[in-house]
């Protein structure tokens, strides 16, 4: 796999960090998840769980082992000094300054492994004037500027479902992380990467911040119509709305000649994206009183035979019965041996000669304990006792 | 810079790979970008462009140099291959098969470059039912199952406001490549690394898949409330909204305890998240009732002592002036040469000892076609020849 050999040491919990080092476990890394010996990652405890385990937690914890440390006692401290001599990555989502606190500061780190390579993934940065301040998702998608874009016109604003900002913070991180290992391999240093939930969502304002720069005019909340094309958005065919994305006049003639509505080439106020922005909703009515006539299927057959991106909004049921999710495996299923089948979601990036596979199923609170400590020197009797006293 | 001494043959277009090889580029790549020569990448066209220069391909094509290149002709298929025997990647954002059509099809690259790292950004993956189909942002959010959870309750679903499907599938895609460098650093051999638009969307449905794997039950919308926690959303403030996100037990007390709201600990129909998701009106009334009774600033700077996640839901205005972005620098400056200062997003990877800088500006259509040309052994003459007979 792509990153074997390389170990990294896992004290995230909840959603940013532990997708960020699901990347990395799923491209073959040994990612060793410290928890707390009480109740481990919240997570743990989320969402649904048929088979006594929460299908949310083994989603993202995959292909992890995992080990309980008492990061408060002196002991355990010195379990994770000696696993970090033996790591090439070190990733915490805590807040800013508690690894300093816990004894695990940047100049600590680097006496304890020179090369290592640390991430913190946080809400606001490492430093500035809200770097204290608790955050999650929802913060970070109001206050990136994500949020005040995202929505219909005539409604608030409107985050997205998904907890993205914890997610693309979290990917940022596995990427920054394996840009540090490459320039390892190079040269032979470590590095300190930093990633941010509300910076995350800044950086994916595209051409709404772009076209903000421009011309300082806010961009408007534009509901499913896109902010720079037209037509664009949700029709309505004669079962039910269809996603039509015709992004410049090579696709938008297409699509008309593809309904047969090939007079509206002539029409003087539909001549340019610019004038068909303009008359949005008098397109939208010409195309709407065609594509009423047909049901959604007819649509889709006939707009790609055309070539015009178009598709069904599918729900998650259909997502998952659809036959290109199967065939790109986007659901898979985790045989747990002792908590029986479990379905996760698959691998959004693929590699021909060596794929990221399940090579490990998620694992119980602390199901690594003895085998991870013996690898660090550990007697048996020595992790009976720390055992014993709740250190793990 | 980490990736020093990579070089990236760069073939795409409009956002999802251009945001790809943003990222390398940013983090030291040498991105060589090959453009039509009639008129370059689309998006040289699309958006704002107050100095003659579009903002929008400023954004996600700072740090790269440009050529031209007719690839339709065989001097130019010529120059490509010379161009990719001295790359250590390869990234295109073509529909599958077009690279084999162009002669550059796997066992092609193999031979002129036998441990090159070759990527592909598709909208539905490299083969399947779907693997023809041409494919925008708008079609993956609706069939990749993110749009139907996406929006209120009473609405119809509703897409995410930035082509979030193209820049995650393009972000996964510089992951993938950096893990790709890992590899070939310890075997010395290539990979050929694909995302896709719609995995990538369905990647991100979170808990919203995990229970939906769990039960067999589709998610509902929620609009601005989670799916899992409650208390959580955009509260009324006097002045307008609050975004407030305790996510747990422990930061629900802290909340309660902050608005002087210690009572309702002991109402039960507020004493667990699953009674307080039931009651969500409920509580949310409860907490309304006292919250508009001060402005935002009053509850955000009390709210952040109590430690308890919140926030204003920012305009892009707002954005770029919150000290903690500009702490953070998420909106730069680049003083172009010829077209004068253009602003651009910043970074959303912060590296300690060796950061993302701007190290080039945006360039001009085949603004670095003699230099590159020259690198790979073509004489000034013949550089005009090609110039001459439009090859470049």
């Amino acid at each position: 796999m792509q990153l074997q050999g390389i170990r990294v040491v896992d004290l995230t919990r909840i959603l940013s960090g532990p997708f960020c080092t699901m990347f990395l476990a799923d491209m073959g890394a040994e990612v060793i998840k410290i928890e707390d010996p009480d109740e481990g990652d919240p997570v743990r405890k989320q969402g649904e769980a048929p088979n006594g385990y929460s299908f949310y937690f083994a989603s993202f914890n995959r292909n992890k082992r995992s080990i309980t440390l008492d990061l408060r006692s002196s002991e355990g401290k010195e379990i994770l000094r000696k696993l970090l001599a033996t790591a090439d990555v070190l990733v915490n989502n805590y807040r800013p300054g508690i690894m300093d606190k816990m004894g695990f500061g940047r100049e600590a780190l680097a006496q304890i492994k020179p090369d290592l390579i640390s991430c913190n993934v946080t809400g606001f940065g490492l430093d500035g004037p809200y770097a204290d301040r608790p955050s999650f998702d929802f913060v970070a998608q109001a206050m990136s500027g994500f949020m005040s874009v995202n929505g219909a016109a005539d409604q608030p604003p409107m985050r997205a479902a998904p907890p993205i900002s914890d997610l693309v913070a979290g990917s940022y991180a596995a990427m920054g992380i394996l840009a540090a290992l490459v320039r390892r391999a190079r040269t032979g240093q470590g590095e300190e990467v930093t990633t941010a939930l509300t910076d995350s969502m800044t950086s994916m304002l595209a051409f709404l911040a772009a076209n903000y720069f421009a011309t300082g005019k806010l961009p408007l909340r534009t509901g499913n119509d896109h902010a720079l094309a037209s037509p664009y958005g949700l029709f309505e065919a004669a079962d039910g709305q269809v996603a039509i994305a015709p992004s410049n006049d090579t696709f938008y003639l297409k699509l008309i000649d593809a309904l047969e509505l090939g007079h509206l080439r002539d029409r003087a106020e539909f001549k340019t994206n610019a004038l068909r922005f303009e008359n949005r909703a008098l397109i939208n009515a010409e195309l709407n009183a065609k594509i009423k006539q047909q049901p959604i299927a007819h649509w889709i057959a006939r707009l790609n035979v055309a070539g015009v991106p178009c598709g069904r909004v599918l729900n998650l049921g259909e997502v998952f019965e659809d036959p290109q999710t199967k065939h790109q495996q986007m659901r898979l299923t985790i045989e747990h041996p002792t908590h029986g089948a479990m379905d996760v979601l698959g691998f959004p990036i693929k590699f021909s000669d060596e794929p990221c596979v399940i090579h490990r199923p998620p694992p119980d609170l602390g199901a690594d304990n003895v085998a991870v400590l013996q690898e660090i020197g550990l007697t048996p009797q020595a992790i009976a006792a720390l055992s014993k006293r709740k250190i793990i």
